[in-house]
């Protein structure tokens, strides 16, 4: 397949769903025509192609990292196959490329320099977890993480709420699995009792998936899988 | 194909595109299960199913319709098809519905009624969007639309650019197809020169898809096909 040169934005399973739960025909097939990627973690990356494209000669392609660790000035450099006219793919660890991961950092450069950028269509936690909340859709706004020392996760998740109940826009953020448990104390321990909360777990894995709405007080005697896996935090 | 008396949230296409360009295999797997839907918009609904799902018999299918003129007291009626233990499909009018469409009211009430609700992947407009504009994806704001008011207008682009710019916080915003020129005339007459400003128009089509990230400044002399369609705005 010739493909046009530009950036694609590749999406990433976000659990152990095959590429048919995941992704669209077409976002496969434009997969089978980039021979060189910018990824978040390159064996997550291999992982996901080698599902993806099935036979594919993984040896022939190029990897470049781009993590949180990577410093600016290296990623630059990340495009040159991109400049000789050939299509870049870009991967995050899990999910859309360019929303919660350094992926952003790359685009910037590709738009400034003129490049078409193309985003193939895939799982967003965030979004699947807003679809299914009940929450405003109309307006709401991702925090990423909240602050990790108590009194400012406090604060935070005080001032997130005052905005939800006070202007109806739903406000989104994430946690990393082995925290999950305690933001969910802290929440229900902090939010009002009515206050809406969703948590959102093994979004796109038919089943251990959990998308469960409810008022902060009932969230104390709800048990939910949380360990081990990450998780979607919205209030509404 | 016996599917679970659960809530599916389907994403319909937002462009021309066909179903191999925006949704998974599992996705028109689920939509083949399900005969009941609570749609926005009944023509755009049969439509769609008709190209995702051929030869299905359209005729022994329910639809509700849930739009914004629909009366809140009308909706619970709608979900009686899962009380019945049948699933039922929700689809917007365009994109992923439970986002900037009247959705969301009736998973509110499907997760208030503790049935499970299941968000199966499509495109986002908004989302796909934000991956290829370059801007900060860890934390970013849907604003919906913004007034239309002139003056209500250009202080609504004053404040989300002062956030934007002090805060690194992503503001998207969407316009309808026939006031889109006035949008981008007015933001480039009130944003500052150097604040970036994305315009993205016909996302999931391979051949209108245009995704383009460039200072206020340089807006004036761009030319953008924006008539007759929709486009999702961004400021970084």
């Amino acid at each position: 397949m010739n493909l046009e040169a530009a950036v694609y934005m590749i999406p990433v399973g976000i659990s152990d769903a095959g590429p048919e739960a995941v992704v669209p025909a077409d976002t496969l097939e434009a997969m089978r025509g980039i021979r060189h990627f910018i990824v978040e973690n390159v064996r997550t990356a291999r992982r996901w192609l080698r599902r993806c494209t099935p036979g594919c000669d993984i040896d022939s392609m190029t990897f470049s990292e781009l993590s949180r660790h990577t410093r600016p000035e290296e990623i630059p450099a990340m495009l040159e196959p991109l400049r000789r006219g050939e299509p870049v793919g870009v991967m995050s660890e899990a999910g859309c490329p360019g929303v919660a991961d350094p992926g952003a950092q790359v685009v910037a450069i590709a738009q400034r320099e003129g490049f078409r950028v193309v985003p193939l269509v895939g799982p967003s936690s965030l979004l699947l977890a807003l679809m299914a909340s009940g929450f405003n859709g109309q307006g709401f706004t991702f925090n990423g993480y909240l602050p990790i020392a108590d009194s400012e996760r406090t604060a935070a998740i005080r001032r997130l709420e005052k905005t939800a109940r006070n202007h109806g826009v739903t406000q989104i953020f994430i946690e990393t699995p082995y925290r999950n448990r305690k933001m969910l104390d802290t929440l229900v321990a902090t939010l009002r009792p009515d206050t809406l909360l969703c948590v959102a777990v093994a979004i796109t894995d038919p089943e251990h998936q959990q998308i469960v709405t409810l008022p902060a007080a009932k969230w104390k005697n709800r048990r939910i899988e949380l360990e081990k896996q990450p998780a979607v935090f919205l209030i509404g």
